[in-house]
């Protein structure tokens, strides 16, 4: 291992380099309009992944974005690690918010980041935290150092709801197979307090769209007459939550996992500061779920946010209006034992239940996932939580995410193992929003940790 | 004044290239990007004016858009009539529902319209209802017949609120003075229902914004734990008003003008179909405050619609984000006795209380106008009436009309007299929205009749 950690010491300003080449593409897979930006990052990447000295690499068709693939098998007696990752970003928008280009990605000092932060769109969501597996497998393998059996799947359609992995894996199920699946795409709880992911929430996506009159219309002449859509739409949202922030829609809660008073208690005293946590975000309280904790709000409950709203007009100065129609996107994040598509038919049937006369309305869903608890007595576990003792000099606390990753139950369902959730972020690192950035301590503390897995890993699986 | 039809008879040709020119300039007075257009379009009307025959023709600087003044002083025994309009018009969005291009006019025939109408922005409010002024004003001079003095004051601010319109007639007072304010933008009932607008409603215009955290966020990290602005602003639009669509702001209907039974009955015989009017909009039912029909909820009721809203996400696909604010565009329609600045700020202090936790909340009033109620007694609206009968051969029926002209109040207070509201559109126009039109009979009937209400006026005033 002292000549693989060597090679990282050795070779941390060239990674930052390549990562740089890798965020100036605006791999953004959202918007039909990056589509060849999306493909020029697979081909950037399979280009790396050969310099690294992967085998069988290739750019895998899909109807949507290519899957990057590549592999070293060293010994079918050896245990076979997958690293999923994903090349492709979310939208930088708004622009205006953004300091400094979010494809011009810039090192800048913050008070959290001392030692420097790259700042761009994918920066630590997830092009950092995944091409730190690329580098240390190639540390590893120029120091001929290899203890498992590798296998890279990176995707270019996480941020759409990898509507085409699926598929893959089920294809290619012979070719991926493997004991477990090695991921970063999540956070620790502060760059000295590491921590691994252990429970995850599922997703459901949905796009409503309320339409009145057939035509905009002039506020003055049907005014208070025929139904506004965006009022309408506004009152429908509205009465998805009540005053207690509990969401409405009847069957909502069936399934939700209800935690212990003991299992709450634990969580609860993972370190979290609430005057910093508002201070940070310029807020003067934190508004949610009745009775529930901010860490349990994130973690063990499930939500439901708009993530987007229009209508009308929405230009400079005033236009008396009366729109035809008004649009929204809404998501909800699901806990253990929610299935999204279940949730998804109750929203439908709620929403569409409580439009009044004079509206029409179209439910709409874009994509969903499931939640996922990790056991924390595996091998695999282990060998995660050995790894970053190594690194961090101290014992990583299992934590649940607000975020979602549905693959992974998808990666349960296709294969059978578990995934490893060994992220590197931080909450603060702003992913989907401007200024996205990814601190070079955490990128080089991936870098350096991740040998370490595959070498408990390979040790506990003897 | 058989010279004069004869005139028009022969002009009708020219009167609509003459005003397919003026609708070709975009003069959208609410966006920064038309200023030239703006300006392009006043000086495009001084020219006519000139060429028409008007005197002491000038465009008037403003901190804003410029006032088009022009007149013809016959002989100061006469009475004085002020014509007013507006060369400005309404932004063309949303520009994909058009048709033909907003600034390309055509004529295209339609149910309503067998002898064709003019599809354009501003076709008919107010460049066709201004421009038949003009022609008639040519078409009098022409016949040497001028039975009064004339003064034309045409701006480019109406569709944002008249901002200049007050200073500019306080200031030239004297040059401006008149005996009664003649303007077309408002309509008939039908092309074979003659009215005349005896009352219009007032306007309150706000601008709203809902501040949560300093920046956007990842909906899974802090969903569910902390204030989403759009969430937040739905609640607000939809507290705003009750389960009867009665609005809830304390005060709001304090100074409403009740109407007896007898006049409430009276308005309700107007020639008007519902199952004709929720057809020609596609919807499946009215919806507005209980206890009032559609006639009267269009014009003697208050009203309050969000003319626009935006915030988070709202390009193609799905961005889990949480939005750091959200924008809504909300204006009411104000009925005789309330007065705009107080519904502002009842509004304002209503919206404010009702912000939770959470979230900072921007208030900023556009503008507002007074509601007006015109008397039916006096020589002017005889002369319209007169007009009408002339030309349509029926007696027009007093209406009052749910829009706003602010300014109506404005020369009562200034000049201290009474505006005549001849318009000839119709309610179907699509004013304010894509595919505005003007029918050919309406413009024409427009320049035959207003010929007529200064001969009458004049005799009326002997």
């Amino acid at each position: 291992m002292e000549k693989v950690q060597k090679f990282i010491t050795e070779g941390k300003e060239r990674f930052v380099q390549e990562l740089f080449d890798l965020l100036r593409i605006p791999s953004v897979s959202a918007d039909p309009a990056y589509a060849n930006d999306v493909r020029r990052t697979a081909e950037f990447l399979a280009e790396k992944m050969n310099d690294a000295g992967l085998d069988q690499v290739e750019i895998h068709e899909t109807p949507g974005h290519p899957i990057v693939f590549g592999e070293k098998m060293v010994d079918e007696k050896l245990p076979t690690v997958l690293v999923y990752g994903h090349y492709d970003v979310q939208p930088p928008d708004p622009l205006d918010l953004w300091e400094s280009g979010p494809f011009e990605p810039v090192i800048k000092k913050t008070a959290i980041h001392p030692e420097g932060a790259i700042y761009a769109r994918g920066a630590c969501d997830d092009k950092g935290q995944m091409y730190m597996h690329l580098k240390a497998f190639e540390a590893m393998n120029t120091a001929g150092n290899i203890p498992v059996n590798l296998k890279f799947m990176i995707e270019g359609e996480e941020e759409v709801g990898s509507v085409n992995l699926g598929d893959f894996c089920k294809k290619y199920k012979d070719k991926l197979a493997c004991d477990v699946v090695l991921l970063s795409d999540t956070s620790v709880i502060a760059n000295d307090v590491p921590s691994i992911t252990v429970g995850l929430r599922g997703l459901s996506y949905i796009e409503v769209e309320v339409v009145g009159a057939n035509r905009d219309l002039h506020s003055g002449v049907y005014g208070g007459a025929v139904a506004n859509p965006i009022n309408i739409l506004s009152k429908m949202i509205a009465s998805l939550q009540d005053e207690n922030n509990k969401i409405t829609i009847p069957g909502f809660y069936d399934d939700v996992e209800e935690l212990s008073k003991e299992e709450r208690t634990a969580m609860n005293q993972a370190p979290f500061n609430l005057e910093q946590y508002k201070a940070s975000l310029e807020i003067d309280d934190v508004l949610g779920e009745s009775g529930y904790t901010t860490l349990e709000r994130t973690s063990i409950r499930p939500t439901l946010d708009v993530n987007g709203i229009w209508g009308g007009y929405i230009g400079e100065g005033a236009k008396t209006v009366l729109p035809s129609k008004a649009n929204a996107k809404i998501s909800m994040r699901l806990v253990p034992n929610q299935h999204p598509d279940k949730i998804t038919k109750l929203f439908k049937d709620y929403f569409e239940s409580i439009a009044p006369l004079g509206v029409r309305v179209k439910v709409e869903p874009h994509h969903g996932g499931f939640p996922a608890v990790t056991p924390t007595n595996t091998a695999e576990y282990k060998a995660a939580e050995k790894a970053m003792e190594t690194t961090y000099g101290k014992t990583p606390i299992p934590q649940r995410s607000g975020g979602s990753i549905p693959i992974v139950s998808l990666f349960e369902e296709v294969f059978g193992v578990k995934s490893v959730l060994m992220g590197f972020g931080l909450n603060s690192d702003d992913i989907h929003s401007p200024n996205e950035h990814y601190g070079l301590f955490n990128y080089y503390k991936g870098i350096e940790t991740i040998p370490y897995f595959f070498k408990y890993y390979a040790e506990l699986k003897k």
